[in-house]
């Protein structure tokens, strides 16, 4: 059955949450949004498009920095309200130069840092 | 530094993302959902427990069903607005009874089914 994004289920600004896993390591690099129209930039363009929410603008992962999330593949949830992007990542992803944005563990009711700065 | 739910940053509903990943094989199996609340309860308990927004309750995933989410770390993001719980899911972790809620791909415009139900 063809695919559309009008199908999904949005928030009230429009939106559905987007989890970016790298194909390569199974590593859960971090977590944005998207629209419908980002959606279809990402499945036309092959390179992984968001909604920036404090720009109030698509945001072509990597089109500033270079680190480009290639799109291997689109999935979505049973619900149709999350999106799981599975991508080869091109550096860091994290705008913090780490390779997830999950680099802080709870742990004993700490937080330990995971992961250091790439070079 | 000690963690305090209250440091993360939530949705007008009071509301934080939740990405459940499978400690053993890497698999994303959902997300869903935690309140402040809901994230001492993880924590405490050992337990993954979500607010279910559709019943407007604690959701301690399994306790229905069966399919525990054992906690093996809870972690957040750069933002501090998302969460990515690392579990050991007993049994399917969607609904339908797949391992995974993102069964469904997009591959050529056309929707495809990765995964059946379990027996």
């Amino acid at each position: 059955m063809p695919f559309d994004p009008s199908q999904l289920t949005y928030n009230a600004d429009g939106l559905i949450p987007v989890i970016a896993q790298e194909k390569s390591t199974g590593e859960v690099l971090m977590l944005a949004w998207m629209n419908a129209d980002a959606i279809t930039r990402t499945l036309e363009t092959g390179h992984v498009t968001y909604w920036s929410r404090s720009r109030n603008s698509f945001w072509a992962k990597g089109a500033t920095s270079g680190h480009v999330q290639h799109l291997v593949e689109l999935r979505y949830d049973c619900d149709g309200d999350a999106l799981l992007a599975i991508v080869h990542q091109e550096g860091p992803a994290c705008h913090t130069n780490r390779r997830s944005c999950f680099f802080t563990a709870i742990r004993d009711g700490e937080q330990v840092e995971l992961m250091k700065p790439m070079e």
